[in-house]
């Protein structure tokens, strides 16, 4: 039995399904770690299959936006909402994507006095308008993105990680969920 | 070619697979309608797998909240949002299922004046507390939870509903996502 | 002796004057209802009549609003202030009002995504504006009302009628005042 | 044909009634100077009744509260709003009838730091609550009052005053309306 | 020993050194008082050489910027933080300074309103968006200040006094400190 | 001639005093660089020595409050306003005094989620009610320090360190101050 990287008190009732160990060997292989989060969903893999069906569309799949660029909106996002677990874990990924150890801190800290390009300023400004207001957004802000050098499509995919995260976010917040200490020291 | 019910320009460009046309055609049985949401997501199927595969286990799977009290959930969440299309379609969810048009409208306009139990009011406090400022969440607020009824499990359930929504309601503003019209007029 | 449909432990101690009576006669025969903000103010007939007084004019009187856009004026403002009472009542006024169920819905969830004239919109934000942030009212929001289209003398009338909903918003949400239930099926 | 002391270009387009004329010229004789916001609305002589009706009942007429209490919540709630005029005005009411120039200050700068009887200080944490956060009044804010001392009709009274003030700040706000310069001197 | 203008329970424990004496005596001389918060930082010398050393190069040195426009910033942000202290000093100041009373009211109550030259409204408005907003100052903004006449060295004293009152205002709320009644009269 | 490492066109048109230069040659012994903003103050000795002389008094000199507390104050406070500089050159001090690169994320990210002592979380809760709204600092928050073990002379210490704070992030973000490089990778 497995206690969950959580302030609740839930524990992983069953064994993984090989599909599942499977998945965690391979995180392991590949990231150093298995990711906290992957452990937390455990305790019901129909829950954890549907967060990383979502997860590895919108942050690993074809896009107009790279993965850096994914990975900064996710920071920024986290930035606003100020969620430890992600700002953790996605600030060690955009130092690593980028090999920019400031950058990363710059999305965590405060993206708006970075030094962006005109198309990273438009991305994270709409990003971080729909996670402050989201009621506010109009046509004006879509326009905006336009201008900067977006399609429909990427607009899409702008939205649809930046809202991703707003729910991570407060599932993290509402259950304490606790990054692996691993992240901190990482591209530094 | 299907314009989808948004303000991207963007369009279906192949024909639905039978799978999720076998979907759609059970929703309108079921419901009268295709909700906007899925046309909107069609566009890409891995991607409206993905939303209504999450959709389906948080809202319609067992749990030890009602369905009732998940869609009071998301109609508070959307209405710190003010997300219209949330609103609209998730109210009428709480007339229908409620048999209450009122406790509708009063999940739309302000929760904290509707006459609830301890139960419901620490539910919806928690969600919305949630939705505001996350970064604030402590244990205190889980343990006001508990002190309600809630079991940790009720509590994952309780904060990925409402984180679900803080998503959607994103999604939906920042494409403009337009609701059926069927929903003004249902349950009330 | 009537109990007012209030959280106040308040009663109207003296009978109805005949010329109220007679009042919410008229409202019973017109509206089919008398509006329970009117049984709140009974207890004293000056404060009725006051409030009556200043209603009538703001609402009914000719000005250079129709009917209709101080009914907007009314719901986006109460939105603000998240009024049950006022939300459900000028809700039901706009609907009547349009005979478009959708745009009473949307002046209570979200003006901002309606799909406004330049008029309506430039009505509509100076009046959200005043409500959350009065201290920041300055010539050029004065400036763009003239732009739209309206006169000084409409000014005038944009602002009594969001100022006005400014206060019994506040009364209803003090004494914790209850609309009549007639309201919310009206005009779907 | 007078200018009125706003930044509307409106005036005055008849002569005062008698009636209306024997009020300014009261007003002259009582307080040495006729309030702009008199002014202010007489460009329409109903407007002006329905505002001096409804302000000389809640302001002037028997209740629960001293007149120096109403204008203590007038101050306090102009002071959120940051209303020049009524700052002003009210300000110079509140030295006048407590004869405490640092009471007036105070109310003006910030009532919290004042050094206030638990009956004052219940009362404007109530009215200022009401002016921010109307949503958000709930039973154990009336509660508040009565252990306070405040009967159900005293309740009613604040409530009143310090909505009425939620709506001539935002008046005063929207059509720049400039109070008399002789009140800055008044009382110091 | 002496009793500090302040709510801490905290005395002064030795006599004040000649140098010190020396220096509140020419206050006494100059303003007709000691300020209290000189009283209140007495209790260690070093503390009050370091405020009165940066508090007298801020305000009293050699700039682009009058000694009245270093006032106007110290009020305009006294009155974000709303600050009984500095708003009482600091607005006697303002009084002094211009020969304008009327202008230390609208630097308390709300400068927006107030009739300001086109360099006075570019200092304030930036002054007190660095004091609500600091994380969304961005180049633009600078811009803004060169545009009105400002040198940079200004835009540097600008920020300075700001800043600088955004830390007394602090430890004047965090202490309670009272400022000397004589303000109050002073300069009307 | 040197440029400042901010983002006003501002020089140093004058050689360093002995007395200074052999301050930055200290610290450039002793930390291994010299920290930018001594060099972004170091156009006027006489604003560089008031800043060093409050900084080295209220972060080094004896204190109830121990170094690594105070630089918790400091990276709390800035979290608060995103300040960059700050959050930087203060993040590595926590790291570094406390040997815990985590609690200098945590203060960073979120310091509410952080696993506190008592007496850590009363002061940082005090901290940031400071930083975020400091009118509404009250005796019951004085109170809840001294509860906590903290002296009357305690309080003075922490309000003055998050005070402080509130300047220098401001300074910070109005000219855009720029940290050393090496403080993100310090003490990792």
């Amino acid at each position: 039995m497995h206690t969950l990287p959580t302030a609740l008190h839930m524990d992983r009732t069953e064994p993984l399904s090989d599909k599942t160990q499977a998945y965690f060997d391979l995180c392991k292989e590949k990231l150093g770690l298995v990711p906290n989060v992957l452990l937390a969903y455990s305790f019901d893999e129909t829950k954890l299959r549907a967060f990383t069906d979502m997860y590895n569309d919108l942050m690993l799949a074809k896009s107009g936006l790279s993965k850096l660029e994914r990975e900064m909106i996710a920071v920024a996002v986290s930035s606003v909402n100020r969620c430890f677990y992600c700002l953790t874990a996605h600030g060690a990924a955009v130092r690593e994507l980028s090999g920019d150890p400031k950058l990363g801190e710059l999305m965590v800290m405060n993206y708006r006095v970075a030094d962006l390009s005109a198309r990273h300023r438009a991305m994270l400004d709409f990003a971080v308008k729909l996670t402050e207001r989201p009621a506010e957004i109009l046509e004006g802000d879509r326009e905006g993105l336009r201008e900067a050098g977006f399609t429909d499509r990427d607009i899409w995919d702008i939205a649809s990680v930046a809202a991703f995260f707003n729910m991570t976010n407060r599932v993290a917040a509402a259950v304490d969920m606790r990054p692996n200490d691993e992240y901190h020291s990482m591209a530094r």
